[in-house]
């Protein structure tokens, strides 16, 4: 059995940066999750491809250890995002988006999935997070995503999934917009209320902060110097984040603060280069030895 | 002698924020970042205002020990800036300024200002700034701060400013623009080879970067429940940081890292409401309870 699973999205993207272009490359929130967390775990990807998927990619998920029963494919082309950024790269700006085959996802689990402990529902319609969420047997902990299409579209269905999970994970833009606050420490206190356990609020290469019943935990940013690609810095931070405390298993509030630095420090190395090129070629030492890094440089 | 001189604004602002309205307060970067490093050390302001300049504040000032010798009084009306902020208050808005007498601005600065070993220089003309520093005698620490506006209109005098001084501070759009690069990193490296022994990037909410030769520290945010007003906090920072400095006498890196703590420590209360209001009330008790508590929200 797997430590961890990831339900979302496998993509072909297409990036434009101040660095550069990459075309069809690589991408989607369950792969930069699965590739992140597999430095640390075991890992099963459940989404959905169409037949024009090239095959090296999921060769080269399978390399990495990443199990492969989850990835479902259909007729059709497989889910596209095309998007640019410009110098301030927390932005991402989306220039097109075909669905595809993703259009007509609707995940069923392979059986030896539904007793995995650590779940993490990626950004994705909440009725399908619902879905994949009810076929889970007595999960340890789960952790979802969203974006602010689903606020503006479907905030109710979101609240339903957020109420059901251990960990909220958002930005900080999606987190002011749901509670229409200018203060994250309010909109985090907020979703507390909703359910969730913990709270995490992204905020691209500023860091992050979490939220728990009676803390607060301010993680600084990794500082880096060469900043290429952030597509997929969120899943990869979500992906090191869950795959640390399913290497643990331990998710006391102390562990968690642990495991945002890990998934910090995995999503600086994924800006690194374009799709999962700098991802691909980390070892866990790699990750380790900048954690230690991370920790001189947050030391005051 | 005092301790620390803090050459620049002294304003009356009007600020409007999702929170309220002040109007015609308090305000200059002299003033927020005197009243800050008041918390720790013997002040010096250097400034210029006007006629109708109240009263009350100058007592104000002096009542919380700034020395007010380098205040000079034109005939005319005092500098004032008019601003807002939206929902992400990172960004000021600004409606309206008008020099006044800040115009005929030309700070001589009283002989007894003339060995002091801490100089802040804030954001103004650098050309005034260089007419400053050149009647300093052998200052141990000379910080300097900038704005977009000199970097567009007076880069070759700014640039012979940063050569000058020990600590460059600027905020993270700033630092971009100057080297015209997106990575803050590459941009504080850029401008420790420039002169400064340490370079400070603020990040508003965000918190803050500091380079000196052969380290980087990256300072969390201080998550802020209650955020009304954003103006000063840049100043207060400033001068807590070289407040906490003068105090200590103390130039190593390891403690300009606790500068920087004590520095965004201060600004975070002073973001709490408008104009000095928050500022006006603290203790160096609070904020060294509250050093304390930034020290738990951000350890892992």
């Amino acid at each position: 059995m797997v430590d961890v699973i990831m339900v979302g999205t496998v993509a072909l993207d297409t990036v434009r940066t101040p660095f550069g272009l990459a075309e069809e490359t690589l991408g989607g929130s369950a792969v930069y999750a699965s590739v992140a967390a597999s430095l640390f775990a075991s890992v099963g990807l459940v989404g959905v491809v169409g037949k024009d998927f090239p095959q090296k990619h999921v060769d080269f998920l399978r390399a990495k250890g990443v199990d492969m029963a989850g990835l479902e494919t259909l007729d059709g082309e497989t889910f596209r995002w095309k998007g640019y950024y410009e110098y301030d790269m927390n932005q991402a700006h989306t220039q097109d988006t075909q669905l595809n085959v993703l259009s007509r996802f609707d995940p069923v689990l392979p059986p030896e999935y539904r007793d995995c402990k650590y779940v993490f529902l990626a950004n994705t319609d909440p009725e399908i997070q619902m879905r994949v969420y009810e076929q889970i047997n007595k999960p340890k902990l789960v952790m979802m995503d969203t974006m602010n299409f689903w606020i503006e579209s479907k905030k109710e269905a979101l609240s339903r999934m957020i109420e059901k999970v251990d960990v909220m994970l958002t930005n900080d833009a999606e987190a002011r917009q749901f509670f229409d606050t200018p203060s994250l420490v309010k909109a985090g206190k907020a979703f507390l209320e909703m359910g969730p356990k913990a709270v995490i609020i992204k905020k691209g290469e500023h860091g992050a902060l979490m939220f728990t019943e009676d803390q607060c935990f301010s993680a600084p940013a990794y500082p880096l110097e060469k900043l290429t690609d952030p597509t997929g810095a969120g899943d990869s931070f979500a992906g090191g984040f869950i795959g640390w405390l399913a290497r643990t298993d331990d998710i006391s509030p102390r562990n968690m603060r642990k495991a945002v630095i890990f998934g910090s420090t995995i999503a600086s190395y994924n800006a690194e280069a374009f799709s999962l090129d700098k991802l691909k070629t980390i070892s866990r030492d790699d990750v380790f030895n900048r954690y230690m890094r991370f920790q001189d440089i947050a030391s005051f």
